[in-house]
């Protein structure tokens, strides 16, 4: 038993997924959940997924060796301050947000000399959310980024990174500033550019028309991201603001560079009056680099 | 039986496809195959697409009365007019390209006097590619749209639309500039969209680091548009360049409005210690709007 009370604030997909999968895998002995709405807490218990639960943050916190963050990243520092009186000495604090960076040095400062901040974010599950779509496999052969610092408590992160381990994840360590330029550009920039996809819809000067009513895959496959929970992705934009700005910018130079390629385009089939291979022009290359990225990519 | 004779040129995904269905359909007697690659056409004879095949046109639209176009789109112009002596007088052609506008109209004028052009776009397949991934259910509740002109012949139009229907396609007429406004946007920008996405990877300001290893479900999910004919995407976006820029400029715009958003977000935490539901502020609108969106896109 890895540890005796397990406070996870906020009964969304990943704390509900977290609190089922430590259950299951018997490296916790008592969940406890805080959260704002009675509904989920009431649903996360009838499910397993938490022991009690509490609307209030003394007795959410009251005796818990490790209390997990698991709201939308803007809740953080609020929910960490409030807590603080109630916390027990040498507690270890950890959480699953998908921004690190900044926020990870807030957080261990606004801790210290109580408690032990480790700050992880498990890459798990982007699209469902909800206590209701919480499962106890969520994490098993995830990757669990942990982001210490250099005043991070050694013992702290090892527990941390058993916890993970012990729901299956794949624990890698990496610095908090680190995290936040590579998730800008593998994570956060994909969401924003499908949430353009959609704005895009909004343009005064797109042509009005039954548009939609023709969008077969090419837009369907981005419309998967309108599922992810808005909040949560305002407070990761928001807090990794100067990463995402700047994945954008280099975003928006590759978009220019292909508009170029297109605007160049030679016509293949004006080379001869065959199917003939044409020479790769830089569009085609454009293209084909696609295939190269997708086999760097873990499976 | 609506037609005697179908000569697919082309034996990839969609030619070989429409050429199973018909057959299963029992809409056609006889399919020909022709292409650039024996192994491919002798694949769709083995399959039973095609009853037979050549790599010569003469013989390919010998005694045919439909013809098929299923190649890139820069491949038409060129076969049409190599095959124009050997097509039989008042044969029907018709083509599966994503791209119409001026190809129409050139098709139409090329083949005039002589056989009845309709252009066609069946929209279904997008990832996949090859005959070996061909299968005669594609078409099923698939969009086939037919872009007539003012002078293309109402039989013609008619014998394609119910060979699409035949198939177990719907379909829906349109103009044929209209119609490659309308996939500029909804089709042929998303696909750019993620091109851009895997070409960032090259980008020489990107940071170098073990990046592609954390590539999570946000990225991932782009991905599968590397896995697209290079070759038939090239021309898409070649064939549709004004459209397809036009889009490319609103949606650099519609990535301006979201930076300026992301810049001016506010801190929903520093309103409140508490999980308070935030006012909306510009970001949050843009991402609910997202949901909107989707719920406007036909199932």
């Amino acid at each position: 038993m890895l540890f005796k009370q397990m406070t996870v604030i906020g009964a969304g997909l990943i704390g509900g997924s977290l609190a089922l999968a430590v259950k299951r895998a018997g490296v916790v002995q008592t969940v406890v959940g805080y959260g704002n709405k009675r509904g989920d807490l009431h649903k996360a218990a009838s499910m397993g997924a938490v022991d009690r639960y509490f609307l209030t943050l003394p007795k959410a916190v009251q005796g818990a060796d490790i209390v997990v963050f698991a709201t939308p990243v803007s809740a953080f520092e609020p929910i960490a301050a409030a807590m603080l009186p109630y916390l027990a000495e040498g507690a270890v604090v950890t959480d699953v947000g998908s921004v690190k960076g900044d926020l990870v040095y807030k957080m261990e400062s606004l801790l210290s000399g109580r408690a032990f901040f480790v700050g992880g974010h498990p890459m798990a599950g982007s699209e469902k959310s909800g206590i209701q779509s919480a499962v106890p496999t969520l994490f098993e052969k995830a990757l669990a980024v942990l982001t210490p610092t250099s005043k991070t408590d050694k013992k702290a992160i090892e527990k941390v990174a058993a916890l993970w381990k012990g729901v299956g994840a794949e624990v890698v360590k990496i610095d908090p500033v680190k995290h936040d330029q590579i998730m800008a550009v593998v994570s956060h920039l994909p969401h924003l550019v499908a949430y353009a996809l959609m704005e895009l819809f909004f343009h005064p000067r797109l042509i009005k028309s039954d548009m939609l009513s023709f969008a077969a895959g090419g837009l369907r496959g981005f419309t998967r991201i309108a599922e992810s929970p808005s909040d949560v992705w305002h407070d990761i934009f928001q807090f990794n603001k100067a990463a995402v700005v700047e994945a954008i910018d280099l975003y928006q130079e590759t978009l220019e560079k292909m508009k170029k390629a297109i605007l160049a385009a030679e016509t293949g089939g004006q080379r001869g009056n065959t199917l003939l291979k044409r020479d790769e022009d830089a569009l085609l290359k454009i293209l084909n680099n696609a295939k190269t990225v997708r086999q760097r990519i873990r499976p």
